[in-house]
C-alpha cells in the first residue's frame, strides 16, 4: 500500500470510528424515543437526536474526510476485500451527496417534515385530499435530489424511478420488478379465487380470546430462547410499532406489541423481529471494523425476517415444537385445540385492507398495489390527487374488497412521506428466502430440524450463507453466491401455490 | 448591567445550553444502562458515556468560560436573582476543580473505579479483606483532593470530613451531626428495646405471598396516579436497583423491582421514587432556564421521598385510602386481612442487618452506624484494616444483632467506593421533611387531605413551600424559609417515639 493511501486509511477509519460513537448514542436515544419516552418529553429528546446527528454529519462533510475516501477509492485495488467494499460504498455515497447543499438538505428535510405531519392529519380526520399536496411536493423534491446526483458507472441507464429503487436494494430495476409482480399477479390473483371459493373450514373461534401482558411476555422469552437469539447480546421491550435495531455490535434490540385479543400478533411479530435481530447478532464481526455492518440491503433484511416468520414460523414442524408450550402458556386459549387446529389458523387466506395484518399468501399483492402506483405517480401519469381512487381500484381489482375510508386505504402507511422505492423490499425478501431455502434443503432436512427444535443448525447455515457476504455484496451478486442462480420469483410462486393449495384442499 | 457582565452571561449560558444537550443525552444512556442494556452491550455503551462525558466535561474546561464564570461572580451583584444563585455555584466547583489536573483527575477515577471493582469482588466472596486495601486507597484519594481545594469562606474552619460532607449536603458539619445522632442514640436506642420487649403481635402471614409482575405493575400506576405524578412528563420501568433521574425538565425517570414473594417492597419503592420524581416535576420551570436545576442536595432530597413514603405512605389515613384497590389487586394476598392489619404490617420493628430493607424506625441507626465509622476511617482511629469489626461491634450495640457475614456487613452498600460523606443525608432527610410536616399542619388537615386522596393539595403545599426555594438556598436556610426555625432532630423524634409507641402499645 503506498503512503498516501496508508495516511487516507487512517484518516478515514478515524472519521468513521468517531461517526460510530455518535451512531451508537443516537441509536440509544431512538430505541428509548420509540419505547418508553413519555409525550411531553419527546420534543426535547428529538432536539438532542438532532444536535447529536448533525455532530456526526459534519465528521463526513470535512474536506479532509471527502479527500481521503476518493483517495481510498481510486487506489482501491491497493485495499484488503473488506476496506474495498467500504472504499465502494463511501465513493457511491460520495456521488450522491457531493451537488446536495446544506441549504437543499435543509429544504428537502422540511419538505419530508411537513408530508409527515400532513399525513397524521390526513390519517386522523381519514381524508386522503389532505395528503394529496405534500404527497405531489414529495415527488418533486425526490425527482430533485436524483436530478443533482451523479450517477455511478451501473446506474448510466437507470430511468429516475430505478435510482430510487436503487436506494434501497442496489442494482434492483423497473424491468426486473415488473417481470417479477406481473409473474406474481398471473399465479397469485386466479389462485386466491380458487381459495376464496374452497370449503375448507378453518377453526378461528379461539384466536380472539383474551390474554394478558405476562403471558404474551412468557411466550415472547420461550420464542426468543427456541431461535437462539443472545440475551447476553441484546434485549427486547414493547412499542407502538414493533421494530429491530442493532444498537451496536454487542447490543441488538427488538420490541413487540401486545394486543389483549390477538395473541397470535404478538407471537409472530417476535419471530419476525427475532429475525432480524438474529441476522444483527450473527454477521461476521470483522464487519464492524470495517465499517461496512450497515451496507446489507431492506431486501436481504426482509429475507431474513420472513425465513423465520412465514417459512420456519408458519411451518407444520414448529407447529409441532411449539404446540406444548403455546397451550401450557395460554390454557384459556388452546383448551381443546389442536395442534393440526393451530397450524391451519396461523394460515388463513382472508383478503383484508391492512398490509402489516395481512397473511402470508396476499401479501405480496398488498405491495405489488403500493409498487404500482408509485411507479404511475413518478412517471406523472397519475396526479396524487387521483391516488386515493386508483388505490380503490387496485384492491377490488388484486383482492377483491375495497377500504371504505382512506385511513383503512392509501393512508396505511407512513412510507411515502419520505419518497418511493422502499415498497418492493418487502416482496423481494420473500423471493430471495425461497431461492436459498432450496440451497439449504440440499444439505439436511429442515422440517426434521425445525421440529427438533435445532436451532444450531438452521442458524448455523444462515450465518456461513446467508449472513456472511450480505454487507459485502450487492443483492444479485448475493443471492448467487448463495445459491448459485440469478433472481427469480419461481421458487417462491411453487411453494405458495403448494402449501396454499394443500391447506385449502385445491 | 456593564458589558462586561453581560458578555460573559451570554458566555455562560451558550455553554451550559451545550453542556445541558450532552447531559439529556447522558442521562438517557445511562437509564437505558441500568434498566435494558444487556450485560454484554454495557461496557461499550460506558464507552460512549465516557466519550460523550468527556465533551461536556471539555465546555468547562475552557478557559474563555472559566473567565466568564469568574467575571459573572466579581460582578454577582449585577445579576438577577437566579443569575446570582448560578454564579455561586459555578464559582464553589471552579475552587473545587481548579488544581486538579487531567492527570490528577484520572488518576483519582482510577483509584474510585479500582474500588468498585474489588468491593464487587469482596462482596461476591463476602471477604472483606479483599476491598480493605481499595477502602484505604479511597480515604487517601479523598483527603487528597480535599488538600488541593480551595476552599470558599464559609468553609474557612471545616475539618476534611467537614468538608465531604459539605459535598453532599452545603453547610452540615461534624459538630452539628453529632449533636443530632447523639440525640438520636438517645431516645431511638433505649425505645427499640422496648419495642422489642412488647407483646404486641402483628400479622404478618400474608406479606410473602406471592403475586405477579403484572400486578405489581397494576399496583405501581395507581399509586403513581394516586400521587399526581404526571405520566405525560415521566415514566418508570424496572431496574436492579431503583432510582429516580430526572432526564430533562419535561422527562422524569423512575424505576423499581419486583419480587414475586414481597409486594410490599415495590408499592414503597415506587411511592418513595414516586416522591423524587414529584419533587423533580414540580420544581420551578425557570431554575432549568438559569440552569439551576440541579442545585438541591440530596438531603432535601431524600426529606421529600421519605415524606412520601413513609409520613404519608404509612399513615393510617393513606392505608384508608388504598385499602380497596390492594384488595382488588392482590385478592390472593389480602383475603382476610383488615385495613388495620395491613396499617400494622406496614410499621413492623425488627432489627436487621440490611439498610435498604430497614424499617422507618430502625433506619437512622443503620446511617449513625456508617456515620461514626467513616468519621473514625478519616481521623485515622480506625484502620481500614478493622472496619468489618468494628461494623459488626456497632450492629451489636446500636441494634442487638450481629451479622454473620461480611456481604451482609460492611460489604452491604457501593456508597464507600466513591468517598465519604453521603451517608448522613439519608437521615438528616427524616429530620427535614418532620420540621415541615409541622408547618404544613398548620395550614390543613394532612391526614384528611391524605384519605380524601387530595394530593393536589399536599402537592401544591410542597411545591410552594418546599420545591420553590431547593435550588436557590443552602439547606440551613431553605429550612429556616420553609419553617422559620433552625434545623433539629427533635420533630423527628417526637413523631417517631409517639408513633410507634401507639403501635406498640408501650
Amino acid at each position: 500500500m503506498n503512503k498516501q493511501t496508508e495516511e487516507a486509511l487512517k484518516i478515514v477509519k478515524e472519521t468513521l470510528a468517531l461517526e460510530d460513537k455518535y451512531g451508537h448514542a443516537l441509536n440509544v436515544l431512538n430505541y428509548d424515543m420509540e419505547t418508553i419516552c413519555p409525550e411531553k418529553g419527546m420534543e426535547a429528546q428529538g432536539e438532542i437526536i438532532s444536535f447529536l446527528g448533525n455532530e456526526a454529519f459534519k465528521l463526513r462533510k470535512d474536506d479532509k474526510f471527502i479527500e481521503a475516501a476518493e483517495v481510498l477509492y481510486a487506489n482501491k485495488d491497493e485495499l484488503d476485500a473488506l476496506d474495498k467494499v467500504l472504499a465502494d460504498q463511501l465513493h457511491r455515497a460520495y456521488l450522491q451527496d457531493k451537488n446536495i447543499t446544506p441549504e437543499k438538505q435543509l429544504e428537502y428535510s422540511r419538505i419530508f417534515n411537513k408530508a409527515f405531519v400532513d399525513w397524521s392529519a390526513a390519517r386522523k380526520e381519514g381524508k386522503f385530499e389532505l395528503f394529496a399536496d405534500s404527497l405531489a411536493a414529495v415527488d418533486k423534491a425526490g425527482k430533485e435530489m436524483i436530478a443533482l446526483r451523479e450517477k455511478t458507472a451501473e446506474e448510466e441507464n437507470y430511468s429516475v424511478y430505478d435510482m430510487m429503487l436503487n436506494d434501497y436494494e442496489r442494482g434492483m430495476t423497473t424491468k426486473e420488478l415488473d417481470e417479477t409482480f406481473n409473474r406474481c399477479k398471473e399465479v397469485l390473483v386466479p389462485l386466491l379465487e380458487k381459495i376464496k371459493a374452497s370449503n375448507k373450514k378453518i377453526r378461528r373461534d379461539f384466536l380472539s380470546i383474551e390474554v394478558t401482558d405476562e403471558q404474551q411476555k412468557q411466550m415472547a422469552d420461550y420464542l426468543l430462547s427456541v431461535m437462539k437469539f443472545d440475551t447476553t447480546r441484546g434485549a427486547y421491550t414493547t412499542s407502538e410499532h414493533p421494530f429491530t435495531s442493532g444498537l451496536a455490535k454487542d447490543d441488538i434490540r427488538l420490541t413487540t406489541h401486545y394486543y389483549p385479543d390477538q395473541f397470535i400478533s404478538s407471537m409472530y411479530s417476535i419471530i419476525h423481529e427475532g429475525g432480524h435481530a438474529l441476522f444483527e447478532q450473527l454477521q461476521p464481526a470483522e464487519d464492524f471494523d470495517h465499517y461496512i455492518n450497515g451496507f446489507k440491503t431492506l431486501g436481504m433484511h426482509e429475507s431474513v425476517s420472513r425465513f423465520y416468520e412465514n417459512r420456519i414460523g408458519r411451518s407444520k414442524a414448529f407447529v409441532h415444537l411449539i404446540y406444548p408450550k403455546v397451550c401450557e402458556i395460554f390454557p384459556q386459549v388452546m383448551k381443546g385445540v389442536t395442534e393440526e387446529e393451530l397450524y391451519y389458523a396461523l394460515n388463513i387466506v382472508e383478503p383484508s385492507l391492512i398490509r402489516t395484518e395481512a397473511d402470508e399468501f396476499t401479501y405480496t399483492l398488498h405491495i405489488i398495489i403500493r409498487y404500482e402506483i408509485e411507479k404511475e405517480i413518478v412517471s406523472g401519469k397519475l396526479d396524487t390527487k387521483d391516488v386515493g381512487a386508483r388505490w380503490k381500484e387496485k384492491y377490488k381489482e388484486y383482492l377483491g374488497i375495497e377500504p371504505s375510508t382512506d385511513r383503512e386505504g392509501v393512508l396505511q402507511d407512513v412510507h411515502w412521506t419520505s419518497g418511493f422505492g422502499y415498497f418492493p423490499t418487502y416482496a423481494i425478501g420473500n423471493m430471495y428466502n425461497s431461492m436459498y431455502i432450496k440451497a439449504m434443503e440440499k444439505e439436511f432436512d429442515i422440517e426434521a430440524a425445525v421440529a427438533a427444535g435445532d436451532f444450531d443448525k438452521i442458524n448455523g447455515w444462515m450465518k456461513e450463507h446467508v449472513f456472511a457476504k450480505a454487507n459485502r455484496l450487492a443483492p444479485a451478486e448475493w443471492i448467487k453466491d448463495i445459491t448459485g442462480r440469478d433472481f427469480t420469483p419461481e421458487d417462491f410462486l411453487t411453494y405458495i401455490t403448494e402449501k396454499f393449495s394443500k391447506i385449502y384442499e385445491l
